[in-house]
């Protein structure tokens, strides 16, 4: 995007931006879960932070489907709220030695993407119904239902495990 | 903190410095509104993101009342994930000429920030309570639900309002 030009002309411009927007995002998050998964020490964080991986790795592959259907070459454009997200938690992680303590802060970090990626999905999937493309809003809407379970998931590990251990 | 000490050794510690990080994004907040206020031309979408600059005032107080709670003193730290947020909400609605868009993009961007809040306090909740801080957990409970109504609020004008006025 030009920065003395204004490229956004169209509601159908604003949803293929911030369809780049999340398919960069998705891209950084495939990226940055394996050092996630290597730095959690609790057994069901390890597994819930590479089930989402699996999953992660699919939404890209999504949203390339989402591309084609609308016609828009698969591209990213840079998304500074993603990399201030990871920034952070790689800061946050970085600053705890106790590995009960990390667990809780890594949970609360990915927390931070996933909610990140709900806000983003939801207003895709609303842009897509608006504009007639239910085809695309149905593909999105997929990854936004894994976006949410996999909030659910990390609260449900923090609540019953993690929170404790690391009170403890 | 440290660059290369380990300030974050227990879960207290770790509450503490997540509270300084959305007292932080808070204050970051309470700067970017007024220009979202100024920028949405749409009448209930500027009434919302003025009530909402109301209540982000309010919350900078109620997280200055749980760091006393807590005895401690009140500070933010840098928060890269909402400059990341805000940082990418100037670019987008920059980007955008067409008025109905604009006030669509606005209040996407909006909710990207409503979630990570509701990611953080939502953490804090949790954290407050496990460490036996119920008086802490119930004022940052407050900004919770007032974050989450906020984020229904905003799809609520989208849905009924502003996709269609900028997809038409």
């Amino acid at each position: 995007m030009g920065l003395f030009t204004r490229d956004i002309k169209t509601m159908d411009d604003l949803f293929v931006h911030t369809l780049r927007d999340v398919y960069y995002a998705e891209k950084q998050l495939v990226k940055a879960l394996p050092e996630m998964v290597e730095k959690s020490t609790d057994p069901q964080l390890k597994q819930a932070f590479q089930a989402h991986l699996g999953e992660t790795k699919n939404h890209v592959i999504r949203l390339e489907q989402v591309f084609k259907m609308h016609g828009t070459e698969a591209k990213g454009v840079d998304c500074p709220a993603i990399d201030g997200i990871i920034e952070e938690a790689e800061e946050v992680t970085g600053e705890v030695e106790d590995k009960p303590v990390l667990n809780a802060a890594l949970a609360a970090a990915a927390q931070a993407a996933e909610h990140y990626e709900i806000s983003r999905y939801g207003t895709l999937v609303a842009w897509a119904k608006q504009l007639g493309r239910n085809d695309c809003a149905r593909v999105l809407e997929q990854t936004l239902e894994e976006e949410k379970a996999a909030d659910r998931k990390l609260t449900e590990i923090a609540e019953a495990r993690l929170n404790l251990q690391a009170a403890s």
